[in-house]
């Protein structure tokens, strides 16, 4: 299958890139390195040290024999995206090439108008693209679980049967989303639905939950393939976080009480799901949900497992949630179609923590611990950042 | 009561910036004419002539002995919204203030970009400035029925309670709008909940339905005052294109079976709800959602009435609907909030239909009768416009 990766110099388009290449697929990327540029304006970087695209890509080549094709561009340049696409011909797009950070969002205005208008107008260009070269294309596009928020009742996988006054009817699911950049997935949502219904898309939305981990088979094959790894305050996941925290010797900070759920699952799964959803496309005018996450754990016990399972002392600090969000709640989400298309999970267990805690290790030396702390507080319509630290210190 | 009337110089932003001039208000207006560029874009004009809004301003003035300031600029410069909110510091935003035709959203790629970015953009600018200038500022927003498309279930106002798998909670109404401008409009919903939650705004998101008529109590007492009357293929709304059809003795034109059904309202009842939602306001934090029309009609309905009303002869012919949407649907929406606080509403009669059908009569000659028949095709990426026509023809 011709897969075009957008966003295939990030931490799960570059992987997902390779995993895809590797079994068979002829795969392009396309980027316009705006993820590394966040860094340089955060003042930040990956643990994992991580090659310019170009490089990677003669690497895998050297290792795989197998060819990875790059466009370099943005996607809000319309001009850009008809052309890669015409060009490329691709069957499916995966589109990771968003600003996907909930802090990023928050910090003021300009960096929400930035988020929602990127990710909007991405998506936006994107979808005219393939309709006017190809209706057929399949659009598997990363969304978030967040789109949901954390309503009282059962989050189904996008859609849900409302029985109401008697009448019956299946609609979107309500979305209750808590930042700027989940409510531009929810608005990417009901574009791309809409241009599913009025130009015949085919379309899978993966709800993704918040992915932990940074080795997959491919990257793991030469160091240069490595994909990066965040644990600041703006970028990084939770239990990436929580691993450095441990490794350095800082208490892991949960967010207020800690009850905050969220479905997880394991980088390898992602790119699993991935592959699912593009070996069994849609019908042409269908637009799908997928949940894609394996597992729901709270902040607490996200905490927890790590402490249990890092061999030294790790101390858990509650600090003021700086988000609006409910830090107890109920949470039950469906997941069971990519299941049912086949994906066996790998679950969070400790030799998982464990593995996590290995590959901090090797790069603790590399720790900024001031970018750790949260600086984004939702309750202001502007923060301010941390100054840059001095020099990286390693614990 | 301090008011801030943005979008104030179009078609009801003008007359509901008079009529809350009238009732006493301190009001201000803005606007950025992007509404008449679209008539230059399209080759078309308002059916009744508008004077410039500086005039206009100035025989408000001479007429009813009251000021309304102006303020030119755009809501996506968020410099001016900013320092427009400061300077008036008014304690009510009424929010008219986007591209408001769905025809005009589906033209092309660049026209569904620019719908969204400017209707989103500007909200968030606004929301922005309201929570830095003060978060007390009732922000009345005008939404669309059209937000909520024609699910086969009761529509209720912008809530619904769901029991699901034994547990119940009150969720946003699921959305399934019909236009990339539709689409707008449900984005601006979900930045708006989110900013009175997080910020403790205040707001009332009026779901409107489509308006007909063409004179109020205030622009009838001038005739510069008059507001403006559109009846063209992309931005008149259905009723006044009947009336205008009648006239000039065109048969009237209804896309498809005509079993569209949807909410409408009289000119006169978008004043009277932007003031009762003004003088009625949520608490601090709430984002309340009223659904603002008084009757419904369908398309095939509101044609019979005015062939019914008008003394000459009337054909309907049917043509091929531009438009992806259901010709027959169930359709059932609450609009009990408005009626108790208090509006009375005027309804569709007869009377109402002649005195709109007198008001195309008086100026008749210059009605452009190529303006009328629907050139953009939703599926389609691309709809080519008509020519400009070489002279106006009236009949």
């Amino acid at each position: 299958m011709r897969i075009l990766v957008l966003g295939g110099d990030g931490y799960l388009g570059w992987p997902t890139a390779l995993h895809l290449s590797r079994r068979g697929h002829d795969v392009a990327v396309a980027d316009n390195f705006c993820r590394r540029g966040y860094d340089f304006e955060m003042g930040v970087d990956s643990l994992v040290p991580i090659a310019s695209l170009q490089r990677r890509v003669r690497v895998w080549e050297e290792v795989s024999s197998r060819r990875v094709e790059v466009f370099v561009g943005d996607l809000t340049d319309a001009e850009f995206v008809r052309h890669m696409t015409a060009g490329f011909a691709p069957e499916a797009v995966v589109h990771f090439a968003e600003q996907r950070s909930a802090p990023y969002s928050m910090i003021d205005r300009g960096h929400c108008v930035y988020t929602q208008v990127n990710n909007v107008v991405g998506t936006l260009n994107l979808l005219y693209a393939i309709a006017e070269t190809d209706p057929a294309i399949h659009l598997v596009k990363l969304g978030t679980m967040g789109e949901y928020g954390t309503p009282n009742i059962d989050i189904e996988e996008g859609f849900i049967e409302i029985t109401h006054k008697g009448r019956t009817d299946l609609l979107p699911y309500p979305k209750s989303p808590g930042s700027f950049y989940h409510l531009s997935k929810v608005h990417d949502s009901h574009n791309i639905a809409f241009a599913c219904r009025i130009w015949g898309l085919r379309s899978t939305d993966l709800n993704q939950g918040v992915v932990y981990g940074q080795e997959t088979d491919e990257t793991t094959m030469h160091p240069e393939l490595a994909t990066r790894f965040d644990y600041d305050a703006v970028f990084g996941t939770v239990l990436n976080r929580f691993c450095v925290q441990a490794v350095v010797g800082h208490p892991l900070t949960v967010y207020g009480k800690g009850g905050q759920t969220r479905g997880m699952l394991d980088i390898r799964d992602t790119l699993a799901c991935v592959e699912l959803a593009l070996l069994n496309p849609p019908a042409g005018g269908e637009y799908r949900v997928f949940n894609q996450f394996t597992e729901s754990f709270s902040v607490a016990q996200m905490a927890a497992m790590v402490k249990d399972a890092y061999p030294g002392e790790v101390d858990i600090e509650h600090v003021v949630d700086p988000r609006v969000e409910k830090e107890e709640h109920y949470y039950r989400a469906a997941h069971t179609k990519l299941l049912d298309l086949g994906l066996v999970p790998h679950l969070l267990e400790p030799a998982t923590i464990r593995s996590l805690l290995a590959v901090v290790d090797r790069h603790r030396a590399r720790v900024d611990r001031s970018a750790i702390a949260p600086t984004v507080q939702w309750r202001q319509t502007a923060s301010t950042l941390r100054a840059p630290s001095e020099s990286r210190r390693g614990s």
